[in-house]
């Protein structure tokens, strides 16, 4: 039995104004008529090998996001998920530890597979032999990532530098290192170098190593978490972890508590197609393009345009003339950007906040 | 007594997503609080001087266009307005002419200004000395035009060729010609000669002078409207011409049908500021301009972009990074181009039919 650990604590403003703050990019149906949670939670349904089931998926959530979670679930047809509730957003750290506290109660071998909510995968076939590599070395005890192999030196994610081989576990690798988001030369070296995998912030191990290495590595994060857990109250599927207690826990990644120091990890390499879906400019890597390399979503037209995203959400948007630009609209906001100043949504954001212009409800 | 008849018989699909044919470009508050029309309307209501009274605007449309009308005259406050309602559109001629026929049923001397509904003036003062000139020249018995300074080679309008003055009526000048759009080069001498000027589609003449005038030149025309006059029912304030009538009147300009044919023409030149808001790019010529050559209109956000015309209505938007293009958001439908593109919103308009996108209600 594989437990899948959805965390879906994402606020996702670099895709606003798709995305908000109540229905962040998790909950978007961003690349299919599914939503992004929908699809990393039907990618852990069929059974990994014969006798190798998923359990139901544990989700890890923000309080407010609980009955869209929930019906998330329902619409994929999965029941006895577990929606664990955060009171406060705390990373991914105190987060995988609250399902694994939970699952531990029951059967501390069990393995956890832990997943951001909102990325992009396109080679599922490829996934699952990562994750049958993965789960392998998680029961032998071992911290496991997975390392994409990188396709240009990004420096909006981290990188992990691959070592030797596990013996024993065909496809496992130890770890030399974990970088975080190098600057543009170094990710062109690491890039050049060919040992250098991205870092997906997927992982697998069992619960009881989890929270042995957070006995190590974090023990004050173990306590907090621990406590919110003794004192989290059940109501349906809905698992509420105690406000004071998780409020009182340090903010700190997965691979920063505990990844990081490890002398477990272990990383599977593997060419999965990966996307965190973190700007508009990706959906439009992602998407499929028209003869002049618009990718056109919703109610849209791209007329006389050239390598443009259009996306229309309730309202129809349409293009014409432009190169290379983003023009995301919805019935009550609308962005206009150049594709590679698509990182620069953060900048509208502020300026709403500062000329007080969210006045509509919902308008972050 | 001068009495305005303002001419609202236009679709205004050049501004679309913001003009519609049910809403178009005259009721849209395009510059100021006001609407095109009002802003029109309240060039005529301070008498031009002493005992030269305005009457109340006679205002021609579209049937279907009658309680917008109304409600925009008793938002001025003003009373009394007679509303000629057309069965269908027709163009200038017929209805100038239907206005002009029924104030000759009481007063065949009175004098019209001829306007159209949507057009801006920048300055009123050198408007009202203008038509002081023109009213004088009507009661001489002249079909007067007024004569807009050009100020680029525009290809877009028609235009004027001023002569000699009319003796007796000082800044009145004969016509030597009226000329079609004409090509770039030709507009270019046109602007080159000094003697050209712009036809703003704006006219002064007695009812008795024009109706004389079709007589001679478009006596079918006369006859039709003439029949759609007399078949013509009152209700409220509201004119409703015979239907069969107007329909069988040819569709024709007052320009074409009588202005290029009179011999009684006469040339008021004045520099009003007119534009005939004809584009979203004449729009942004028109707005008041950061310091970055943006115009931000309604709900809009211009960051570090160059020369922008951004109008949010009924919604947010926003641009970033973007130069000389035009963004235009209303909550159910989104347009975003270069601005000096901005003549191409037709093919957007062609695309929605061919594609048949107009599903939601006044989308067009």
């Amino acid at each position: 039995m594989i437990c899948p650990v959805i965390l879906s604590g994402g606020s996702g403003t670099r895709l606003w104004p798709l995305s908000r703050q109540a229905a962040p990019k998790q909950f978007q149906r961003l690349l299919s008529g599914r939503t992004m949670i929908q699809e990393t939670a039907a990618r852990a349904i069929t059974p990994l090998a014969p006798g190798e089931d998923f359990a139901p998926p544990i989700v890890v959530c923000n309080e407010s996001h609980r009955f869209v979670v929930a019906e998330q679930m329902r619409e994929l047809g999965i029941t006895g998920s577990r929606i664990v509730l955060e009171p406060v957003g705390r990373n991914s750290g105190p987060a995988i530890l609250a399902a694994a506290l939970l699952v531990a109660e029951a059967s501390p071998a069990t393995v956890l597979w832990m997943m951001a909510a909102d990325a992009a995968i396109g080679d599922e076939a490829a996934l699952r032999r990562a994750v049958g590599v993965a789960v392998a070395a998680a029961r032998a005890g071992h911290v496991v990532t997975f390392g994409m192999s990188p396709t240009a030196p990004e420096t909006g994610y981290g990188y992990i530098e691959q070592g030797e081989p596990i013996a024993g576990i065909e496809g496992a690798f130890r770890v030399t290192r974990f970088v975080e988001k190098p600057d543009r030369a170094t990710a062109e070296s690491y890039l050049a170098s060919g040992r250098f995998l991205w870092n997906a912030g997927m992982f697998v191990f069992t619960a009881a190593t989890l929270i042995g290495e957070f006995e190590r590595h974090a023990p004050d994060v173990l306590a907090s978490v621990r406590e919110a857990v003794a004192r989290s109250t059940a109501d349906a599927d809905f698992i509420r972890l105690g406000a004071a207690a998780f409020g009182a826990c340090r903010n700190i990644s997965l691979d920063y508590a505990v990844a990081e120091k490890s002398s477990r990890n272990v990383v599977v390499p593997a060419s999965l197609g990966w996307s965190d879906v973190g700007s508009w400019a990706a959906l439009w890597e992602l998407g499929t393009k028209d003869a002049a390399g618009n990718v056109t979503a919703g109610r849209s037209l791209a007329i006389d345009a050239r390598g443009c995203y259009v996306r229309g959400e309730g309202t129809l948007a349409a293009v014409v003339g432009l190169e290379d630009v983003v023009l995301v609209a919805t019935p009550d906001a609308v962005l206009a950007l150049p594709r590679a100043r698509a990182q620069d949504v953060k900048a509208v954001l502020d300026a709403i906040k500062t000329l007080g212009l969210d006045s509509s409800a919902g308008l972050l």
